[in-house]
């Protein structure tokens, strides 16, 4: 069920013995948001416990340290940016998805899989929802907690670039900076700073990248054997692969991640007339018009081509 | 002399037939600050005319035509974003280098050269600086002003990431948003874009960085032959300069860009302890103490040599 602020808020304040999740490979938002509802439960006086699974190394500075469970025992499962159950990982699915009694969340397509739902598609993040829940649940934001909320807005608004960033967004993340917080060092911890691992990463990246059909359709293949040598996760390189969509004329931008030998999930990002959901539900995938996936098998090469091809024809109605 | 917001503001009511000059190699900050200020001169009902040298590719949506000069004389000349006179360019610093009625900027370094000046460094971009003018003047924001502003701001503060930006930066763009102006589109054109051009510099970019002493120095060479083979002109490619002092772990990152055959800018940004004037200033360079400058002659790998053993010795202070 759908709720408002002022639900949330109440849920919220009559709460105990409460167990925060998010989704698993967490972003800044996921993570923000999850310690940012931490710090504020406990101090309002709350038994809390949050989990997550990995962290990326560049957000190991919004961690709050949680003391021993002992004996703790959820009563009140809240999630922070997670629309579907599944994302929240087989473990934590399995053991919390069927009860989960709040979720907060920013994403247009949340499931309903909680009791109560506060989902507001129009804020950027799950760390700009909860602002405003906590400007109407009239708590004070401390230099904590904004760090983190504002962490989670700068890292899914890709530091204010993105479709999603409203006035409204940048009014909050003014009253955030207003507590002091250093958000130049956020900056340059999440956006302004590779490792050298990224960095090799990268490079085999811009190398793996090839172009067809006079410039209108980019492949950039990720191969597990990348990952191995440059010594990187899926989780630490989400920037790089937008890069084929970021050419200027390409109309279909293909990435191939390598989930396991010979099998490849696609993410395909398209300008018109290319419509990424019926290209990709011509492999059985699916998703929006500009952004869809799919899964295929083969060899990088034979999945290249079926994809060029596919996207060949679907430019050709230009 | 140095002038406050309000004197400013008089001097421009007061003027007519006016020249705005930014600086050579314009980015999205100069192009931004004068084309809004051109348009609200306009508005005014002033006699106006602009100057600019070359336009990226990417920012020509920023461009507002203007009638043919038909005898033109300027009688008050304004530069927007122009910390010294010689960065006008040859043409214009010998034309009207001298007798520049009013600066407006937000260099802390603008070196005094205009009668009077109205600078203010805690501001982000010189597009902040004519924001907060105009609202000084009680001049009500247009979407084609508030489009131009939002882009140097954006431009500048590298969409709202760097050490320059403030609370009140953000304020200023969520102001300019509320005009409507299509900021996606700005930042995509201006982020999110990349040329096939850019992104061909980049790969050999990429191909070319060399890190040195265990990581600590990282050495990037832009040849004029990467240049010619990517088609891309310096001020197109300003962002990937910054990629050497980006790595995690390198505390001097040199930029090394081919100005003619055998003769090298050398761009340096550092950490502590590495003190990047003092280190330039070995080779007849200076600037700051985290970002300086020199030119050296001799081959890429010479210059290059010579560079990482002084920074070798500049890190051994670690």
């Amino acid at each position: 069920m759908n709720i408002t602020m002022r639900r949330a808020a109440a849920a919220l304040r009559q709460a105990d013995d409460i167990l925060i999740l998010t989704h698993a490979y967490p972003d800044g938002d996921a993570l923000g948001s999850l310690f940012a509802l931490y710090l504020l439960l406990v101090r309002m006086g709350k038994r809390v416990r949050y989990y997550t699974s990995d962290e990326p190394q560049n957000l190991t500075f919004l961690r709050v340290e949680q003391p021993p469970a002992e004996g703790f025992k959820p009563r009140f499962i809240v999630t922070v940016d997670v629309a579907d159950r599944k994302l929240l990982g087989d473990e934590m699915n399995e053991k919390y998805g069927a009860w989960v009694d709040l979720a907060i969340d920013h994403h247009g397509s949340n499931t309903g899989y909680a009791n109560k739902t506060l989902v507001c598609p129009e804020k950027a993040a799950a760390c700009e929802v909860l602002y405003d829940l906590m400007r109407a649940m009239h708590e004070s934001l401390s230099p904590e907690i904004a760090l983190r909320l504002y962490t989670g807005i700068a890292t899914d608004t890709g530091c204010f670039r993105y479709a999603n960033v409203t006035a409204d967004t940048l009014r909050a993340a003014a009253a955030l900076m207003d507590t002091g917080i250093d958000a130049v060092k956020v900056n340059n911890d999440v956006f302004e700073t590779k490792t050298r691992q990224y960095v090799l990463f990268e490079r085999m990246a811009m190398n793996a990248l090839e172009t067809f059909h006079n410039g209108q359709i980019a492949v950039m293949t990720l191969t597990q054997e990348m990952f191995r040598k440059a010594g990187v996760g899926e989780s630490d390189v989400q920037g790089i692969k937008a890069l084929p969509r970021m050419i200027e004329g390409v109309l279909a931008g293909f990435t191939l991640t390598e989930k396991e030998p010979g099998r490849w999930r696609v993410s395909l990002r398209s300008r018109d007339p290319v419509d990424a959901s019926v290209l990709c539900a011509l492999f059985g995938g699916g998703g929006h018009k500009y952004a869809a996936g799919c899964e295929l098998t083969g060899t990088a090469e034979e999945v290249s081509a079926r994809l060029v091809r596919a996207a060949e024809e679907a430019t050709a109605h230009n």
